[in-house]
């Protein structure tokens, strides 16, 4: 178990992280050198390797365990008007993911990955923020928790997302507490809403973020007041894989707000994450922007379940199957001296 | 056969080409508004299916027959100091090819695709072409030929690459020869010229298209007189395939040029090809927006091979694999009415 008990906790974690393996990403980009191709012609596929081997500490990384987690939860803002869907499809969706017939189960099928579905408290939404705390202290730590313990014992990479109906609205107001900017700024149109739901959507963030306007400035107290358990559970999952050397790939626009708190409170601590895409949801080219993660897969997406992350894993397949696979310049008997 | 003996022949067969199957495109269509995810989130991935099955002429698609060809050939104006690599490095790697240790080697078998190479007379390089016609009428119709015969009886998606010390700046000629501009505008570094090695390039080039002036306004002439056996094959490739209407998925700047002919002879000749990436050579993106094709992925690959060809098939095959296997929100019970 995660042992998080507690904010200070969680900020005791984030203070003591290692770092990643420098001498297997030498000894990868060195391999790379000697492949048969010209230098860095492969590109971003050379990097993802490095970036494997950083990570997982090993000069030739594996993929052979790729975990796919999807935190669900619910939002008492839906109330508000939000959303193109009603609160109850989340749950709908989830039983759609325990039997096999969504998006991510093909796209796991397809990848090769494991497949995890995490509901938490689906029965109990969290408050709405434009009226109240989301959640108190006590339950966000306890889904911050959540999200480290499901974290597998072994894997060799790990991608997260999450299934929320509401929860890009949550994700823009908790953009806009950390990087400033308000609802027209961070709001998107998630499902699916029209004109009318998206001018909904930019003032009930605008609303939220004036009432707790007091303790917006810590990103942890941000994420508990604006936020939602299926992003803090993003938020553990993140610090504790990186607690383990495992690399993540995080999805789309919710995702990503859901780990940027860490890297607000401490710079550098998303570097053993991927952007695995990024998503058609209007704020997410911007927060990847902020974040200076730069997205391997610009395919208009905007499905969440972190769909996008797990077709980012195909590419992630290529890159260490050329890396293992290629002969080297010596070994195939090719010049590799320039004319 | 293909039958193409002559200029005239190939215009007659691209005077009569097939169009897709909008039927097959809209039932596709309309299976996809019943998945379970909200209508268009899984942006370029429905678009995919729905231009796979138009061209297979199927309302469910397949990627059971994946063929990647990679033509090869060599270049009198490797004479000029245009390339990094001396000419012997084209046939090194076609042998690296038929030994599998090349990239598109492990990117083939990470993506279940069929890899044949086909060397187009390496010890006969074209002619240099600051000097005279790269071929002749009857060499580009031979090479041309060569790519229509190597397209295989059934096919559910070709890819198509090329390997060719010397090819960049051919096509990068090419380009200019349809686009305009000179060599500046087109010329990259390849395989990885100095800054000394681009400008011969450029040079080079801009005193081919003075050099050919008079023969090219004519799409096929120009590609004859500053071309390459193995653009002329892709060419020929990407037309035996319209007529048999199976989808190509083009690789990088050099693929794409040898089948703009096509396109500058017939508006809609490339309706049945996806740029499968932007390569980072500096005329791809350009060229890209004169032909009014989106890539898939932007990876900063360079390497040719038909290696951006076949990572975009990886994403493909998950599109396919969300299209086939996805529940509908009837049959999974899950709400699909606005709240």
């Amino acid at each position: 178990m995660s042992g998080i008990a507690s904010l200070a906790d969680l900020r005791e974690r984030l203070a003591n992280l290692p770092d990643g393996d420098e001498g297997a990403a030498a000894a990868i980009a060195e391999r790379q050198s000697r492949l048969t191709k010209p230098q860095g012609s492969l590109g971003r596929l050379e990097e993802l390797v490095a970036w494997l081997g950083r990570w997982q500490g090993r000069e030739t990384p594996s993929l052979d365990e790729v975990s796919v987690l999807v935190f669900a939860g619910n939002h008492g803002v839906v109330a508000r008007g939000v959303s193109a869907y009603p609160a109850s499809v989340t749950a709908q969706m989830v039983a759609n993911f325990e039997r096999g017939g969504a998006a991510i189960n093909q796209i796991c099928k397809s990848v090769g990955a494991k497949l995890r579905v995490i509901p938490l408290k689906l029965d109990a939404p969290t408050g709405d923020f434009t009226e109240k705390q989301a959640m108190s202290e006590a339950e966000f730590i306890e889904a911050v928790a959540a999200g480290c313990d499901a974290v597998p014992a072994s894997a060799d990479l790990l991608c997260l997302g999450e299934m929320g109906i509401g929860n890009t609205t949550a994700a823009a107001a908790v953009a806009a507490a950390l990087f400033g900017g308000g609802g027209a700024h961070w709001a998107g149109r998630g499902t699916g809403v029209d004109d009318h739901g998206l001018a909904r959507k930019q003032a009930v963030i605008d609303k939220a973020l004036a009432r707790h306007a007091a303790v917006l400035a810590d990103p942890l107290s941000a994420a508990a007041a604006l936020g939602g358990r299926e992003l803090a559970a993003i938020l553990g999952a993140a610090l504790a894989a990186r607690r383990r050397r495992v690399p993540v790939v995080l999805d789309g626009f919710v995702s990503t707000v859901a780990a940027a708190p860490l890297m607000k409170l401490r710079a550098g601590a998303l570097d053993h994450v991927l952007a695995g895409h990024v998503s058609a949801e209007a704020g997410h080219r911007i927060l990847l922007g902020e974040l200076g993660l730069k997205p391997l897969l610009d395919l208009d997406m905007r499905l969440g379940e972190a769909s996008g992350a797990a077709v980012a894993v195909l590419v992630l397949r290529a890159a260490l199957a050329c890396h293992t696979g290629m002969a080297t310049f010596a070994g195939a008997g090719v010049s590799d001296k320039p004319s």
